[in-house]
């Protein structure tokens, strides 16, 4: 709708901020087409694909965290741990299933296992607020817990092979 | 309502069998009556406390395999698995807690975790049918699940305590 007058606003950058060049991004990505079995989203770009993984800090704020978590919203971050765990299995060979213990309240517990090795557990609250300000910040969290559990797996391999 | 008149009927064994001296089924009855907080079941034998454990053979055939499996099956299911967490606390100090992934066609998995440790991990199905012929039987698996728990720790001590 901008037409020749002159811009007043300030300008705002992209909600999310530059996207970046992430392995976990391509990787969430490709968890979320793989729900697509009728490539309806195969032109879809990343950011398009993966824009409900973005809060910013004022629809942080906004985000009212009485009530059950809406299903969507369990269901990213489902996707989000899925992919961790796709990572994970690139990495190491292991393959990682997860297992939630969600309370109504928006608390609660994720793990990852691998054999009889617990590589990701993650207890979390405020459920309801589960978004990243930035592309940057969420590639960042899935690759920290990826890291955390390839440590892990070196640290008691036999039991993620058990 | 027996009077003198011959008995003419088969005596039936008392359901569930003899009861058993198990340290198991005390853990049990004692995880069920932490759940009466205000002592209505404190006379109840242990026998009457634990009577829904039993499904005789005849009941499981009745038991339709269908639907969501009732809450108080999942509640019993639970309370199970909390008897074999604490019985394991109690002979190797590590701490168990529970997580299920339930489906609702009645099969899923449950997993007891000590540390970075999957100490005990069970898949089920016939969620429905969960109940136990005997006193022995339902003292004997939760035993077993205890005993093979132990020797996982036995295996992985370090992760157990991670």
């Amino acid at each position: 709708m901008q037409t020749g007058a002159i811009q007043t606003e300030t300008m705002q950058p992209p909600r999310g901020g530059a996207m970046i060049d992430s392995p976990f991004l391509v990787q969430l990505a490709a968890v979320i087409r793989a729900e697509d079995s009728h490539g309806l989203w195969d032109t879809k770009p990343v950011a398009e694909l993966l824009a409900e993984f973005i809060l910013t800090a004022e629809e942080r704020r906004q985000t009212p965290i009485i009530g059950d978590p809406d299903p969507d919203l369990i269901w990213r971050l489902t996707k989000f741990y899925d992919a961790v765990g796709l990572m994970i299995e690139k990495r190491t060979g292991c393959m990682a299933s997860q297992m939630q213990k969600m309370h109504h309240e928006g608390f609660g517990r994720i793990v990852l296992i691998a054999g009889r090795l617990v590589v990701v557990s993650r207890h979390l609250r405020d459920v309801h607020r589960f978004g990243f300000e930035t592309w940057a910040k969420l590639a960042q969290a899935g690759e920290a817990l990826v890291e955390d559990a390839v440590a892990v797996i070196g640290t008691y391999p036999d039991a993620a092979r058990a």
